[in-house]
Formats: C-alpha cells, sequence, structure tokens
C-alpha cells in the first residue's frame, strides 16, 4: 500500500474563496481539526501578506499538534535582489514553520508576460529560492504554478523550472493546475513526464474549474503522485480547489493500493467538512459527495425499497465509513418502509399500530401539501403528537400581523401574539422587519421569561413555496424554516393558502421543537445529531 | 469533428433530489428552455409514477419545439407478464412521444435478490419490453442501470443484458453509473468492452457520489459514447447526476474533436442554469464549474492583475464563451456588455448614455437583492422609466394588509390600497387567501373598471427566496410573481426586507407591465415572447 500525503490548504488557497474569511481565532480552530483528522500538511496561511497570517504562525507554535506539520506560503524572491535580501524570503523563514512552501512561475508566456522577467532569470529566482529556504527550513515544497498549461506552452521550459528547483534541494515538487482547466488526461501524460526527469516525490495541485479537481488529483495520484493539495469542502477561488474530502475517501474506499490518513480518522471526515462549513459561516452544500446531508438519502420509492434489501443497491460505500449517515427523505413517494425506516432513525417507537397511524396522518399532510424532507423536527413533533407522548410548552390562541406600507416603499409591521402558558396567559406585541420576525419577536416576549434555553436558538434560513401553482395567488403556500442552536439545526414546516399563516406555523413547531428539545435533553437522551434536518 | 447528442433528465433524474419538486407549469417552461438552448433529448418524466407526469405528456405535444425531442421514461415489464399486457409498457406508449426511455437490470445480484427474478427472466423481460416499444416507438433508448456493478460483478451477464436490448432494436444503449461510485478507468474500460459488443451506439449516464461524474462522462466519450444523460445544475438523488453544463461546456471547449449543441448556443448556458435554479427555487451555486456566479471570480490582487494583463492567466476560458462574465470582486465591476445583450433581446433604446445609467441602476439593485433573471418584465419596465418612455397607468400611495388568525387554523385577510389612477382617487378593500390574493383583489377593485384588460391577467406562481439566509428572519426577501393572459406570460420582481412589501412591489410590475403591454399592442408592436420569463 502506497501512503499518499494530505496537503491542506483550506487556510491559505480556500481563504481565496468569495465570502471566505477565516479570523484568527477560526483559523487555529481548524488546524486542530485537521490535525485531528490527521491530515500530513496544514498551509497556514502567506505571512508576508497580512499580520493576521503572521499572527497565526506565531499562535500556532503553541497548539499541541499530534501529527499535522504546518507550513506557509510565499513566492520566489523578487528579481534581481539575493534572496536573503527578500521580505518574502525573510518572512517565510520567520514564520518559524517545519515547512515552507514557495511557488514559482513555470509557464514561459506567464513569467515574461505577468512578471516581466526574462526566462533566465525566472529559473535564477526558483534555484536562488528552494536554495535559500531548503538552507533554513526542515522541509521545502516547491508549488510549480500553471504547470499544466506551461508545460503544455512549453514544455523543455516547464520541466527545466522544475529540475532546477529539485537541484536546489525541494523536497516536494507540487505541480500546479492554476487555472484549474486541464483534462486528467493532460494531467496523466505531465505527471508522467515530469516523473521521468526528477527524483524527488512528486505532489498534484487542481482547481476544479471545469468540475475535474478531484479526477485530476486521482490521475495524477496513478502516474506516481504522492502528495495531493487541496482544501476541506473544495474551498477557493472561482470554482474552488480539489475537495480533500472526495480526495481522501475516493483513495481510501476505492483504490485498494494507496491509503492517506491513520486508521480510523476517516470516519470523522463528515464532521471536518460540516466543522469548517460552520467555521466559515457556510451554508453546506448538501448534494456534495460522501459527506453531504444528502449523501446518502434516498427519496423514490423503489430505490428505499433496494436499499433496504441490499444497501449497495443504491450507496456506493457504506455511509458510516466517512462518518455519513443513511437518510429516508419522507416524501410524495413515501410508502410504509420509508416511515419506518425514519421512525427507526429517530429512536421512534416502532409498533405497527403507530406507523399506520403516522403513515394515514403524513399521507394526509402530504396531500394537503406538506413535505418533511427538510422539515424533520415537524416529523418528529408530528409522531410525538399521535403517540400521545408529546408534552405541549405552550398552546396557541391565535396572533394578528399588520402590516402597512406607504406609497414610498416604507412599511410598519406589528405582530400580537395570545398563548396559553400552563396557567398564565401572555398576549404579546412585537415589532419586525417582516411579519415573520414581528412574529418570532412577539413569542419571544411571550415565552423566554418561561424557557430562557430560547435565547440560544435563532432562525438560520426561512423558505417559502408555492404549492399548486396553477391556481394562483390563491394556491396553497409551504413554508419551511430552519433553525438552529448551539448543537443542532432543525426544519420545520407550515403549509396554509396564507403565507402568514404557514410561517405561524412553522415557527410553531421551531419552538416546541427547541422545548421538547430541551427537556428531552434533561432525561437520559438520544443522539441529538439525528434531528439535524 | 463528432457530435455528442445531449440528453437532458432534469425533469425525471432531476427531480428526484433531495427538496426539487417542479410544478407542471416549471416543467413545460424548462422544456422550453431546453429546446432553446438546444439539447437533443428532453426526459419529461415518469408517465406511470403520477399524474403530474401524465398531464405534462398531455400538455407538452402543444409547446412549439424548435430542435429537442421529448422522451417519457419507464422500467421494463414485471415479470411473467407480456409486454402488451403490462400498465408501464402502456402508459408509455400513450405518452405519445417520439422517444421512450426504458431502464432494465444489468446487475445480476440485482435483478435476482432486489428484484426476484431469474436472471433468464430478467433478459426476457428486456428484450420483451425494448421490442415492444421499438414496434410503437420512434425511438427506444435502453438505460442499463447499474451497467458498471454489474459489469465489474459479471461482465458476461452485463453485456448480455446490453446484447439483448440491441438485438431487440433499441436505438441507443445508454451505461449507467447508478451509485455513482464508478472510476474514470474503470468506465473506461467497460465502454471499450461494450463498444466491441454491440453496434447501436452508446450513451453515458453517470451518477456524482464520488464527485467523477463529469470525467465519467468525459472518458465514456473518449471510448466511443455518442450520447451523454445529465442534469442542469447536476440536480438529482443523493450527490446529482452529471452536471451537463459541465459537460457541454468541456465538450465543446477543450476537445477540438467533439461537439455539442448547435453553433451559437453554447452562450446561453449560464442563463439556462440560473433559470433552473431559479424556477426550482434553489440558490445558486456560486462556484460551479463554467456557470456560477464565481467561477471568473477573481479576488486575489496578483490574479487581478494577472488577467488585466492576460486572460488566460487565471481564466481557464473566456467566460462569455459560456454566457458568463468575469467579476472582478474588489470593485464589483458588473457586465455593461450584458444590459448590452438585454436591451437589444427586447428591441429596446441602445444609446450609450442610456445603457450606462441603466447598468448603474442594475448594479445598485443587484447589490440590493434584485436578479432580473426571472424577472424580465420588472427589467423591461425600469428600462422604459430610466429612459422617460414609461406611461405611468396608475400610482401607489400605499397599502395595508392585516391578517388574524385564531387558534384553530382559521384566519382572516383583508388588503386596501390606495391609488391615483389619473384624476381619480381609489381606496379599496379586498379579502383573500392570503395577503398576495387580498392585495390582488384590492388591486383589481380599483383598477378593472379604468382598464378592463386586466380581467384577462392572472397571477400564475409566487416565489419567495430569503437572500441572506445567515441573517434569519431580518434579512431581505425577494418575490418573483409569474402572471400570464392570453397570449403571454411575465415575470416581475420585488425585494425588502418585509415579505409583503416585496410581494406588493411585484405585484404593482405585473400590473403595471400588464397595462403597458396592452397599451403597446394597440400600436405597432414587438413579439411579445421575448417577455417570457
Amino acid at each position: 500500500m502506497t501512503r499518499i500525503a494530505i496537503y491542506d490548504t483550506t487556510l491559505r488557497d480556500g481563504s481565496q474563496g468569495e465570502g471566505v474569511n477565516f479570523s484568527l481565532q477560526d483559523k487555529l480552530l481548524i488546524t486542530t481539526k485537521l490535525d485531528d483528522l490527521g491530515v500530513d500538511y496544514v498551509e497556514g496561511g502567506y505571512p508576508l501578506s497580512n499580520p493576521k497570517d503572521a499572527a497565526y504562525f506565531r499562535a500556532v507554535r503553541d497548539l499541541p499538534l499530534e501529527h499535522a506539520r504546518i507550513a506557509a506560503f510565499g513566492m520566489t524572491r523578487r528579481r534581481d535582489i539575493a534572496a536573503e535580501d527578500d521580505t518574502g524570503m525573510r518572512a517565510l523563514v520567520a514564520a518559524g514553520t517545519p515547512v515552507v512552501t514557495v511557488v514559482g512561475k513555470t509557464w514561459d508566456l506567464h513569467a515574461r508576460e505577468v512578471l516581466g522577467v526574462s526566462l533566465d532569470e525566472n529559473l535564477r529566482m526558483i534555484g536562488d529560492s528552494v536554495a535559500f529556504l531548503a538552507a533554513n527550513v526542515a522541509e521545502v515544497v516547491y508549488d510549480a504554478e500553471h504547470f499544466f498549461d506551461g508545460y503544455r506552452n512549453n514544455p523543455d521550459y516547464a520541466l527545466e523550472t522544475v529540475r532546477k528547483a529539485a537541484d536546489a534541494g525541494a523536497a516536494w515538487i507540487a505541480l500546479c493546475d492554476t487555472n484549474g482547466g486541464s483534462l486528467p488526461e493532460q494531467v496523466a501524460e505531465a505527471v508522467t513526464a515530469v516523473a521521468r526527469e526528477v527524483r524527488v516525490p512528486l505532489g498534484i495541485h487542481t482547481h476544479n474549474d471545469g468540475e475535474l479537481a478531484v479526477a485530476n488529483s486521482l490521475a495524477a495520484v496513478r502516474q506516481g503522485a504522492r502528495q495531493v493539495q487541496g482544501t476541506i469542502n473544495g474551498l477557493g477561488e472561482r470554482c474552488g480547489n480539489a475537495d480533500l474530502c472526495s480526495v481522501i475517501a475516493n483513495l481510501a474506499l476505492k483504490y485498494p493500493g494507496f491509503h492517506a490518513l491513520a486508521p480510523g480518522k476517516l470516519a470523522k471526515l463528515t464532521e471536518v467538512s460540516r466543522f469548517v462549513y460552520e467555521t466559515a459561516n457556510m451554508n453546506l452544500r448538501s448534494g456534495q459527495a460522501f459527506v453531504g446531508s444528502s449523501a446518502f438519502a434516498h427519496k423514490g420509492g423503489m430505490h428505499v425499497h433496494g436499499v433496504r434489501k441490499i444497501a449497495a443497491s443504491y450507496e456506493h460505500v457504506d455511509p458510516t465509513t466517512v462518518g455519513n449517515e443513511r437518510r429516508i427523505l419522507v416524501s410524495e413517494l413515501s410508502g410504509k418502509s420509508n416511515i419506518a425506516e425514519k421512525l427507526a432513525e429517530h429512536d421512534l417507537d416502532q409498533d405497527p399500530d403507530l406507523l399506520t397511524r403516522v403513515l394515514d396522518r403524513v399521507q394526509d399532510l402530504e396531500n394537503a401539501g406538506y413535505q418533511f424532507e427538510a422539515a424533520e423536527a415537524s416529523f418528529v413533533l408530528l409522531v410525538e403528537k399521535i403517540a400521545g407522548r408529546h408534552r405541549e410548552a405552550f398552546q396557541s390562541r391565535g396572533f394578528r400581523v399588520s402590516v402597512a406600507g406607504d406609497g414610498d416603499g416604507d412599511s410598519l409591521t406589528e405582530a400580537t401574539v395570545k398563548l396559553r402558558v400552563g396557567e398564565a396567559a401572555e398576549h404579546t406585541v412585537g415589532e419586525g422587519d417582516g411579519p415573520v420576525d414581528a412574529l418570532d419577536n412577539a413569542l419571544r416576549k411571550a415565552l423566554e421569561h418561561h424557557f430562557p434555553g430560547l435565547r440560544t436558538m435563532h432562525l438560520v434560513d426561512y423558505k417559502v413555496r408555492v404549492i399548486n401553482a396553477r391556481a394562483g395567488t390563491a394556491a396553497r403556500v409551504r413554508v419551511v424554516i430552519e433553525s438552529s442552536d448551539q448543537d443542532a439545526v432543525w426544519g420545520t414546516i407550515g403549509v396554509s393558502e396564507n403565507v402568514i399563516e404557514a410561517s405561524w406555523l412553522a415557527l410553531l413547531d421551531a419552538f416546541e421543537y427547541k422545548l421538547s428539545k430541551d427537556t428531552r435533553k434533561a432525561r437520559p437522551a438520544r443522539p441529538e445529531a439525528a434531528a439535524v434536518s
């Protein structure tokens, strides 16, 4: 079995992605998480580029890392200057990391036209920079920028640049598909050519502009590359870098000849993916390979039937190998088998009589426009109610919403709610930017002093769908609200001909679920993870 | 140059994706859009599975399609029954489409254990079904389910199943990587083996569970497959199908030997992608290859500098080839050329000064959350207003909406509107099933006696999207309303922090557009079709 080194650049190249912005604290938390996953290298930043990265390299020395080696990233020296006099070079050494990665130009056109240096000077810049770093740092990775474009344009020169880096003492030569436009067969051919030229082990660094980053990484590994660079969730500029989640899982599960990460680490993959999304404050991509929330979700009745008979029917790998889970979606195509599976998933009672009653009710609700796919919290509440186990924390006695708009685009929204909480009658009013916000505020005024735990809950997303579009405005409206607290995210649903009424129903479920969840937590609990929608 | 046929299954396999749910009207709109893009086949649904799909096949006959052939999808006949007696087979023929696609089992294990039939009966089911369909339908596509898993497990049997379909008269054999777990080298090897066995042209149908769907499609094409099946934006169960946007763009731009779509169609790709997201009420994936909003977005200063000097520095293809645009994230430069294109499309004035003013306004509105892709009627009104050519039929002086819900799920909604129509002041009240319905009714009371033409207009669809989901209920809301009359369908948009206010704005535009459209009709008119959103 050949070991493939995993080089993570989420914190450096990943942070070039649109909307990605890590604080210093975020970067340290992610470093710890990556180390825990067992990646071999963590590229932490570009010490010259900003003070936050410099602070990171100081702080990261105190992190108790088990396995990961921290790398600082920078460019080759500027032209016509000695490497030791270049501020960038000095910043790299000053970062004090065991690994330094330095990127140089491979593409003749790019060196000449963009950097504006002669091809000879570019070679000297590469050689001098790598030699200087190799004399001062334990391990130097040379990133050959635009390697594949350069190789297509001028193969001799491209090979000369990497030979230069090898001769100067680079420990790794990483070939970069900087523009992300190469095809797997082009990557395979070029890697083969480089492997004939240099004895230094090769790495591969791809981008996803052709949706081929993972395929390109695997093609390089098959031709001899022994290090894969990428980012968690494929974060990165434009279409992102190679998603290490997919690369790692494919290497581990599809290629008997290769392995990455230490034994037992693969099952942390889904958790690390979610953690990075959470830290980056980004919505997860449900259809993401291996780690997405839909990656093992089954909707069609035929597929559900097949998966229950033989898992491999419609699952390419066992979801637990990557720490993910199978989900049976309660959808319009659902039957008894879907519902049974759902009950099992939530550790809910499965007696046949209950199953029948739940199925009847779900079918009625689905005919009325409900869809529990993205609203599992409403489904759980429904089952608990049918089973007679739900303890109502409060009762709704009604609501009112009024919106007044002047002619100039300003509007005022006010909501009142009437609730019964045990013996107390609550009648409160809230304002808001819109009706849901106003209702949410009024509900909080009525409930937070009874249930202070509600303060940790907030609304994450709000979706509205018209169900029977043909009927126009009088059609039914489906509202799905996603809420979260410190340890879970849950979806609830409301359906009505009236968008406000539907929002109100979804909102009530969100509050009810949060309260019943907190109550269950006090009791010996089942894992909350299952409630994530 | 070899022509690769594009087979779109967004409406069938794509709708298996979590949270994907198309109305009948959505399906017809998407069909028109796909035809306009120039795909060769549109798989519209599964006639046996639900009444909506059956209604689609009736309605689609009246669509004036230029190029696309509609396919109905179904399974091989049930066991131990003649094909002509099977309800599924009969439903396929009854769909009345020029193409029928029938899926059969390739994988011995799956036929025996999941379907519970003998390997011989499975072969007969394939042969009988294809033969029956070939006798009754112009073109039969045979989808070999689980082909690659089957081929790995029992290559002889897998090949026998496809030979059976070929002998029975299938026009195409599409090899399906149903579980999405195959590697490109496995796909290449299996396709080569099949190409040696049958003379029928081959198709490839992949899923993205290993993040390799596009690479697998391309690998199959390189080994001789001549049809690629997939979905727009890669919608589909679990991790989705092969994204046709990536497949088409890679074939067109990376392989000189292949082409797909007719000349001039590739530049519609981004628009079609956005249209499908909008129609499916899904957020677009900014990092999507080729068509994503970040696909050509440059953030790093070095990259921006490089791109300005030589575009190929950090762009693998010219963004305009796929109808996308470069975005420089620091300076927020949006596309003048896009606007010019749009003006031309609507036969609107193109003088440079107007262009600049429209561009400025569109940029402001886009920053505020507007998106005109599905709301071209609002865009047309905007341009007419900026050009000083819009004749206001009425002026809004304000509105009020109140919703009162009792505790039992009943609610009462009332809206009042205040308008100025020429010299007349109108102040009317309407009730409705929901706020939009109530506002619509109040507006009609105020306007119909002035403009009887409004009676032919009705609301077709109403969509709500939260724009900055992270901010919860206080985020901005985008409402898109689709309206129609006897000869057109048009989309209008409103954005506000308040869903009611946003609905009101979209509703006003819908009425205004209808009135200005009727006025134009009295004058020598330009084709209304262009206004279809």
